[in-house]
């Protein structure tokens, strides 16, 4: 007997209602305050929050394994339940979905920062003073407006935000296996494309000569002169949250990395909120019509790169008062948890575990708060993200038994 | 260098006395009650139970996976040390070696109901109004005796219980892939036999023409006049549990289904309880002649299933009276836990972590009761059942040191 997938395999597809909501902080794990000893999360007034923990099945779930810092695409892969070591994905392509791009199986993309390169093509600004939108979206523009695609292959070029930009190249047989051409550092020219495989050469050759275009294109720009760029990735497309998991979805988030992530596993995206207050608007909007929601909260993240302690215990705060609104659409599940954790102290992403909040009429509560100290004791224990998915279906009434 | 099998690699053959028992309560973990937030575990008064506690190892294990509620074959194959996804078996199979039957490997075993058709061939009751056991085994001894086996296959029909029976081809190149016949709905006629895979079309028509024969045979009954079939599966044979471990194992069962599983990995199966505390008695007088002891209790599953609370603690205050006679045989480890939850609020199989007690003079005690409080915080923390074999030969001094 072939080997089974879990839990796709035990997926009950027949179910209507029992909604389940994933509300995610991203960056929401912390490190303790040094003077208190307590966390972001472990100081922030959070009653509502608090409450909730109560009636819920507390646990610390750990994005990738022990020690791995995630960035964006494999925390949030990892809790929308694909392997983020099994599904690895670039940062191009993920930019390319986040930008509303409607990537296509065998697309290649990068990310491109916009720069500011000296008379003998030198590295002055990696991110050529972090320009308007609407200056980047200006020069991107120009750009695009004068490229010359090669023989044989389709180029899109789209501005992102500030200083970022994608570009992705469409054809037969374009290997991805590409060095970035970020140098990382200021004072040398941007490194040539090189082939890292055999198999992308030709992807190289055509990359350095789309980039070169873009260089003479934008020579007479007093800041944005250059472009540099990384995270080269095939979108090779995925099983679908639909098809793996039974679920219409729909993604409801300020920011287009996240938007991008979702709709790689086929999650719809609607309207875009313009403030967190509004990601419950469109909750309560659209509750009828979908049967998973992804919710997704920059400012955990934000503030905690930042290293602004207070700063990320004010989010918190400020999306605790957003949890009657979500209660109020009365959903069979609701895990409330973050993509990595994100301290304050650290101010960068880090590999320790997440808190893990999952409310359900089966939970067994241990817990008298939301966060670290009680997240750890909680009956779901310490586990691989990746079950996370797994555990929100069971305790929706999705999953089949497995086996007599 | 080929991948080492742990522990298997690790186990010391020459290891005399030091014994094992596993003491199973059948869907033991449980959720709290709604008034006091104890769980029915919680709830017993376990004098018993809570000293031994006080000495023991205490953890949690998932039995399959975080979220997936396994069936008893599952649960049972994880606790014996066996992936239960790696080592799948159907219930046909598990019920062929529950009833005793010397199942060999690329045997083809399905699971029938006995049931009532209409005059058009349509479900009337899928239970045939369960029958006794006396009336399901006049039938299925009737349908035997009229059955013409097909050219080069050996056909056995063998009663369970009630309306519950096994159907056993044997023969060369039986494939398993096949639907089941029974469309789990009354008022439409049973499904005919498909083949799911290439290699199983032999067997479909095969199937189909042994059930045709039945319904042919049982035609003049009033009540049980047909079968559905269900869970087929192939037998394809287990490393055995003597030859992993070894360990000469006894199983002490009430059900055959505990026995069956049991049987799957090469357990040897004297004598029946006809009552749990004649599995005490049955354990002194085996004694002597074994190295582990699988001892299966029924009725806290049975309890859950019937969503009785208070049954189900009363069902676990019954087994606490039984320690003092286990501990008299003086075992080196005794472990208690269950094969998966069955909290009664819940009356089904769950996900939820099972409670876990190991005693042994190398256990770090931790808690004061036998609980699912108290093993969440216990020293074995949550762990995947399948590591309870290591677990339990290690604290017997029968896992030799890996590497030097």
């Amino acid at each position: 007997m072939a080997a089974l997938r879990i839990p796709d395999a035990l997926v009950e597809r027949g179910v209507t209602g029992k909604k389940i909501i994933l509300f995610v902080l991203d960056g929401l794990g912390g490190l303790p305050h040094p003077d208190t000893g307590l966390t972001e999360l472990e100081t922030a007034q959070t009653p509502n929050l608090d409450v909730l923990a109560r009636k819920s099945s507390l646990g610390a779930q750990i994005p990738v394994s022990p020690g791995v810092a995630p960035g964006s695409g494999p925390g949030h892969l990892s809790l929308f339940g694909y392997d983020p070591v099994e599904h690895l994905i670039g940062r191009g392509a993920l930019s390319a979905l986040g930008v509303g791009f409607d990537l296509r199986a065998g697309d290649l993309a990068a990310r491109l920062n916009l720069a500011t390169l000296d008379g003998a093509g030198r590295i002055l600004d990696r991110r050529a003073g972090r320009p308007s939108d609407e200056e980047g979206r200006r020069v991107v523009e120009k750009a695009r407006g004068g490229l010359v695609p090669p023989e044989g292959v389709e180029v899109f070029l789209e501005h992102e935000k500030e200083h970022r930009a994608v570009l992705i190249l469409r054809g037969q047989g374009l290997g991805a296996e590409l060095g970035d051409t970020d140098p990382q550092e200021t004072g040398v020219p941007p490194l040539p494309v090189r082939a890292l495989a055999p198999g992308s050469e030709r992807s190289a050759a055509l990359m350095q000569g789309i980039l070169n275009q873009i260089r003479g294109i934008l020579e007479d720009e007093e800041v944005v002169n250059g472009v540099l760029a990384r995270g080269f990735a095939a979108y090779e497309g995925y099983p679908s949250f639909l098809d793996r998991f039974g679920l219409r979805a729909l993604a409801i988030a300020q920011y287009p990395m996240y938007r991008g992530v979702a709709r790689l596993v086929g999650m719809d995206v609607k309207d875009i909120p313009g403030s967190p207050p509004e990601i419950v608007d469109l909750l309560q909007a659209h509750f009828q019509d979908y049967d998973f929601f992804f919710l997704h909260f920059k400012y955990t993240d934000s503030r905690g790169e930042d290293g602004d302690f207070d700063g990320k215990v004010a989010a918190i705060e400020s999306v605790d008062a957003l949890i009657p609104g979500i209660l109020a659409v009365e959903p069979e599940v609701l895990v409330v948890t973050g993509d990595h954790s994100t301290p304050a102290t650290f101010r960068a992403h880090s590999w320790h575990s997440v808190p893990v909040l999952l409310a359900s009429p089966w939970a067994r509560p241990t817990g008298s708060s939301f966060g670290e100290s009680e997240c750890r004791k909680g009956d779901l224990g310490t586990f691989e993200g990746k079950h996370l998915m797994s555990l929100a279906l069971a305790h929706a009434g999705r999953l089949a038994k497995f086996g007599a």
